[in-house]
């Protein structure tokens, strides 16, 4: 049975680490440096605390990052620096670029990316998308558990490639609506412009909108590897440069969403 | 009866004058170097040709100017050159401020903007945007027609913003869509990512990209209006800076919808 070292136990990250304890598998995660929230979430999801960075490289055959787009690229190296030999897994929501870029710090490497929220149920759908030469042997890790998986190609990137495309969309296109509303406030016209989208529309834009403000401050790194992504192929970053300046303004509602729309549009027509 | 003249009579237009003539309306266009196609529209709308644009300026009470986005200044200005006395109703997708800034050429003026396709039958539920203080007027032209009026308020600017804010989604999305495929084209994971949207999404997506392609020339002039408009507000206009980049790449299909969207994403992803 492998040891698997997961960094970090966030709400996604605790969740996929309790995926991977199905059949007896050891899964550990370092507690030094971080918060009570974090030890509480572990706890829950039957992590084993194996206290620092270094006894978590030392003990782990296999590592899986799940942690912010900004912290990807730290934990990458903080994981290489400590030589560590097994197969690292990036689970990450960053470009592909930035993906291959990460690989080359080890002699093992799997491409990872999540579509989904946290994965307690199988109903969820919550799947993680993967790529590489050892790609499989990482899907196998969560057979029978709620997180679902998919092995995409042996290329790195491809995993990367597809959490990006797929989150353009989604939260790309709330970004869009939220500065669209914004917009329709400053010029007079938002009621006749609901009125026009319909009830139903205007209703699922709101509840879009507000449910995720709260998430908004983590949104704005994503988009910024999303810009990159499109870049990369040669289009526009521009749509995802701009979702992340109005993620950004929302970073605010960190503690909570924006209790009403109102209140969420003066912070983002707030001027900087 | 007032006389209206109509610049012109496009696809939109042609139905917009036509609406204008009941209840034994005149509505007269300019035929001087025009196209076959736009006099046979004409013809077909019922409308009267009174030769150029010297006469339709001296016969006119009224003059709707229905056009391309780019052609919405100099088509102002060559009105405005003629000393034209009556209301002027610029029904256009541009900026608010661009609205503003042409309203200042006239006497009386009304901001007009146009929400949905031609006017034909009522059950289209297109509808004119109006604002400006004479904007009651201009909506009583319409009455029983088959293209629905709306006044928002007495400020020059509001029906444009409107109109703006309205088409930043439809449009918008849907160039956010397509620059979307072409980047999982290019990193190979199109396929991955169809399967996740699902089959409904995915067919829907597959037809509004392919539906828009021949709109797309014209289209990438009002992102620009739409970038600006997000601009004058404080928000970021890259969203829609990128949509005209990628309805510039699709101009080509001006005369006719891409087959495929194979063949789309070809002509999208060509390096300029």
């Amino acid at each position: 049975m492998p040891t698997i070292g997961l960094i970090s136990p966030g709400a996604m990250g605790a969740s996929v680490g309790a995926a991977a304890l199905s059949d007896g598998k050891n899964v550990v995660w370092a507690s030094e440096g971080r918060s009570a929230d974090t030890h509480q979430r572990a706890e829950s999801a039957g992590l084993r605390d194996c206290g620092t960075l270094d006894d978590l490289v030392a003990s782990a055959d296999i590592i899986l990052s799940v942690c912010p787009p900004h912290d990807a690229e730290p934990v990458a190296k903080s994981v290489a620096d400590r030589n560590f030999s097994g197969v690292f897994v990036d689970c990450n929501a960053i470009s592909p670029m930035k993906t291959v870029k990460l690989s080359e710090q080890f002699d093992r490497f799997v491409d990872g990316g999540i579509v989904g929220g946290p994965a307690w149920r199988s109903e969820a759908g919550t799947c993680l998308y993967l790529s590489g030469i050892e790609a499989n042997e990482i899907a196998q890790l969560f057979t029978g558990s709620p997180l679902h998986t998919q092995v995409i190609s042996d290329d790195i990137g491809a995993a990367s490639a597809m959490k990006m495309t797929f989150a353009a969309y989604t939260k790309g296109s709330t970004a869009l609506l939220v500065a669209i509303l914004g917009v329709a406030e400053r010029y007079g016209v938002r009621e006749t412009l609901e009125q026009q989208w319909g009830e139903s529309f205007t209703t699922q834009t709101h509840q879009r909108v507000l449910g995720s403000s709260h998430k908004a401050w983590r949104f704005s790194g994503e988009m910024l590897e999303i810009a990159e992504t499109f870049a990369g192929a040669e289009l526009p970053g521009g749509f995802h440069q701009a979702a992340a300046e109005v993620f950004e303004r929302l970073a605010v509602f960190k503690e909570g969403n924006a209790d009403s729309l109102e209140q969420l549009l003066v912070e983002l027509n707030k001027r900087s």
